[in-house]
């Protein structure tokens, strides 16, 4: 496409209807410079069925030639809605117990969140009891709101009054569903049907709102499967819903634009929420929230965009859980901010311990490409990004000492290092090529086909910097049996007593279990050459020694753990990977063993004697 | 923000330069309305040390008011090229050996891309060993390019030429870094030096040229950490390698334009794409790439709102791998046209064995929540969900009828499944709560609890559809000992004969170890009531059974395998559960046992008797 095609598609005389849209110019229009002359090479129809699928413009028109989202640039953090308990926890094979719930809703009140959506209390039992619990033993705090979610029929809104009832502040959120598809093969309805359905809704809410005289409540309505919807009805029903309402710049009420299924480019959003934006009612007594979905994997960037089309307000869960592909992801959100200098007004400095929280929660590991949580983002493979983040680095050490200031009061400024790990509670590791040359690269591959071992991502990361120490010492490529060496001199005991290091040994276990998950463990320890007792009651093994451990004064705790056979057959041994938490520093303790329980304990020993040479 | 806020904001007057920056509106601009009157709940600063951080447009200058991709639509599929093999591999901790290699240049070229970066030749034997390999036993088909990095010093483009010698096409991809911070700290250089390099670079490409007469070499230039260098620097550099190079219409060169660090929201590189766009020299003769990291989250977006902006090409890996948060998910990116009614050219008919041949290549998961491709993006947990769905798909039906068309020639329309998962070769699950009332939802948390098995996500989807057949005939909630039965029943073999079923059962095991590999491995199974024993050798048990049976013309293909202890101590039982592909059809089966080895067999027999079921 060259410069002519491309100025002959003025924004100001795009066309506000979409059959026939002449000035829209087309992207990979045929009549653009032909692709797959010399040099090209041309791709073929992929013999999929496109007939089925209309374009989202063929759907919902929406048309905004004098956007100005473009144009304009954040400064200051939305206002956030987490909603993890509600969103996020529906979407999960394994939802949460009362114990996780609190633990989430925990989490998210320390990071600094102060709406947070914590049920559907009128459709589920748990919620109900959940909602109750946090009112009952007064665990929210003062400048914390509750947000409940219903569907705007009587019974559940009654019912959803009595849950907040005591609560000092809550949100109601209301919904139905309103879109074309929903409208048709749902509800069977036509649009003045459907908007009843909320505006009814709505005055049953202003009705059972006398049953809570001392909770102050805020509205929240939406119009679900707002991306499905036709723009000019979505803002008839909000409006209607604003009308009974009657929020006012004292006491606003919030109106949220799901992106419940995820249906366009994120500028298109954007360009709906600058349309609804400029044509919401009371306009200044509403709130404009957003809630994007991921389906196209354009989450982030659709609340990005939609922020700078005028809205307030996002909701969103940590690292993106929520149904199908999830809800937008909190975390980069909050990130994606610090990192242009401004203030996410939520509490990221131990990345780590969220992310392990979460984990927890959801059950569902974070994947290591997560942008900033994840295991692998602040790694660098190649030798030219780690040599020139080590000159970033340096350079800014250098440049911090010419001024006399310390380095944390410079503008960070490292070649592939969005962010300095260090603000988020983590850490760079360069992961060196072992062996490039035998196109056998890693040490993950290594020491799993010669050794067996499927050392946990976060493991593999840890022994890289061990093994970039030593041939920063040694110097030049290190090979398979020096690795090895390396490996088991770090993580494994010795039998050679005369290379044997560490602090703690274990000589004998011996375990019972006294029923209902109380096992009582007894472990006799080798500690500097003099043989101790240490006895222990857990959940099981390993809950039981770290127990006994901590009545001898010695802290750990269990931050993750895998365990597998060494070797198929029935002769087997089992590995065993502990990563530890011991004071403020975290070990990884790896044990080989046949007893899966002897395995898992020298492991946690393999962490502690790491933790103690560490000291010195 | 008010309507009368946000139209002072004029797109016209946007300066160009970022100092003063009176007319571009700031989205939470302290002169907005105050957040935090009447039921908001005020957030607090986090502490966080934002002090650090230069928003991006302190950094690079981007200014575009009559900026005209915001109004474009996406009508056809760009050329894309794959680089897994390159900025993908690099990114591994275990990089990929040459079978792995072999295997994703194989799926790459089955799936219809014609442009593959395939190494860094000049930097690694191991990738120029594999180039040789791709020429010399001829696996490049004739319409396929292949593509090779390079850096712009000539001992390394020499070598880069004796790589491909003997091709008959391919993209020789030159490369240095320009930006700011690289061109200060990594090269010490000015503008001009580091300009040199670039133009030095593509003379000596043109010079070793002459050593592979019989290639016809298509050159591509990437100024390296484009979106931290500035606009006019950059264009300086790329129109000085244009010149070099001298493309024409019919013999055009690639110019890259990499996010090589995603820096700001993606409206920002879309409008730097547009600006290059225009003012590139001989633009008819270029081919504009673009190479979207994703370091906020934001890659895919970018690379689409890129590409509204005139670019005519994406570079990506399948499912986003690549260094830190990965390149561009090219998988996305085709399916996200798919969806509108455009055809990617590629074919992901079959997403699943897409899936694991990525994920053995790369050794890495791909996420549940993976647009497409992930294991839970086509499952409904909720129950309003269930029902839309399920109306949905009943009112294409009765519709289709109506007209007397299949229902494959309808135009697809169903709520909350934005694609046809058929048409990826995938299936939609409805996941049910078994027992929502106690707050122990999920069947993974009754399993896992009260019976120590914990099912892979895949093998949980499918007993939940198992369970949700059950539920709708049985009708109501299933009870802890119901859903016991219900799995047990399902996967594993009964000791009360009266309820056994199943054609196949194992009565005794003999495996010996010959040896480097291979184990040779003999089983009598009972079939139909008869004895008789299978001999296979292979690389383990499983792979020796699998191999017996094929002998016998029951086909089984593993694709994935999860063992655990089932409790801890040293009288465990293991637990192995395996997804076998059985004829076209794919059928979990899970063994428990003493014995590893037994209870992976015996889940093999497990998901052979489901199949002989599922027949009936």
């Amino acid at each position: 496409m060259t410069e002519s095609t491309t100025t002959d598609s003025s924004i100001s005389s795009a066309p506000s209807t979409i059959d026939a849209a002449p000035s829209v110019a087309a992207v990979g229009d045929p009549s653009a410079p032909v692709v797959g002359s010399s040099g090209d090479a041309p791709q073929l129809s992929s013999g999929m069925p496109v007939h089925k699928y209309l374009p989202f413009h063929e759907q919902i028109s929406v048309e905004l030639p004098d956007r100005t989202w473009p144009t304009r640039r954040i400064t200051r953090a939305p206002r956030w809605c987490a909603v993890d308990l509600r969103d996020g926890n529906q979407a999960l094979i394994d939802p949460m117990n009362s114990e996780r719930k609190l633990r989430m809703f925990e989490l998210l009140v320390g990071m600094g969140y102060k709406e947070i959506e914590v049920g559907f209390p009128a459709a589920s039992t748990t919620d109900f009891d959940f909602v109750r619990t946090l009112i009952e033993e007064d665990r929210i705090p003062s400048d914390v709101s509750i947000q409940v979610l219903t569907q705007a029929r009587e019974h559940l809104i009654e019912r959803t009054y009595e849950a907040i009832s005591g609560a000092p502040r809550a949100v109601v959120h209301l919904y139905n569903s309103t879109s074309v598809v929903q409208r048709d093969v749902v509800f069977r309805a036509d649009e003045d049907t459907v908007l009843d359905i909320a505006v009814q809704g709505a005055l049953l809410c202003k009705k059972y709102e006398e049953t809570t005289p001392d909770t102050q409540i805020t509205y929240q309505y939406s119009p679900e499967s707002y991306t499905g919807t036709e723009l000019e009805y979505a803002l008839r029903v909000c409006n209607a819903v604003i009308d009974v309402i009657k929020p006012t710049p004292d006491d606003r009420m919030i109106v949220n634009l799901p992106a419940t299924v995820e249906m366009a480019t994120p500028n298109v959003y954007a360009d709906s929420i600058e349309w609804m934006h400029r044509h919401l009612d009371r306009r200044d007594s509403v709130v404009l929230s957003l809630h994007p979905h991921n389906d196209r994997g354009t989450g982030v960037a659709a609340a990005e965009l939609g922020y700078l089309a005028g809205a307030d307000r996002i909701e969103g869960c940590l690292f993106g859980n929520g149904e199908r592909t999830g809800n937008v992801d909190l975390v980069t959100l909050g990130l994606n901010l610090f990192t242009q200098g401004i203030d996410p007004q939520i509490d990221f400095s131990d990345l780590d311990e969220v992310r392990r929280t979460v984990e927890h929660c959801n059950q569902m590991p974070v994947p290591e490409r997560s942008p900033y949580g994840g295991d692998l983002v602040f790694t660098a493979f190649s030798g030219s990004h780690q040599d020139a983040i080590n000159k970033g680095l340096e350079r800014m050490e250098t440049d911090a000492e010419k001024i006399g200031k310390g380095v944390d009061d410079m503008v960070w400024r490292v070649p592939y290092l969005p962010v300095d790990p260090k603000d988020l509670g983590r850490s760079y590791e360069a992961v060196i090529r072992v062996n490039s040359q035998s196109g056998k690269g890693g040490m993950a591959y290594l020491l799993r086909t010669e050794h067996g071992l499927e050392l946990p991502r976060r493991l593999q990361i840890e022994f890289s910097g061990i093994v970039q120490q030593k041939t920063d010492s040694d110097g030049g490529e290190v090979s398979p049996e020096a690795l090895w060496e390396a490996f088991t001199d770090e993580y494994l005991p010795t039998t050679d007593e005369s290379k044997r290091w560490g602090r703690f040994a274990i000589t004998s276990i011996h375990q019972e279990s006294t029923g209902e998950g109380a096992d009582r463990i007894s472990v006799t320890l080798v500690v500097d050459g003099e043989e101790h007792t240490v006895i222990g009651i857990g959940n099981g093994p390993l809950d039981g020694f770290v127990k006994a451990l901590a009545e001898r004064k010695i802290d750990v705790r269990i931050l993750d753990y895998a365990e597998h056979a060494l070797t198929e057959g029935d002769d087997s041994l089992a590995a065993s990977y502990i990563e530890c938490e011991i004071g403020d520093r975290i070990f990884w303790g790896v044990g080989v063993d046949g007893s899966i329980t002897r395995a898992s304990l020298e492991a946690i020993i393999s962490a502690l004697n790491r933790e103690q040479r560490a000291q010195r």
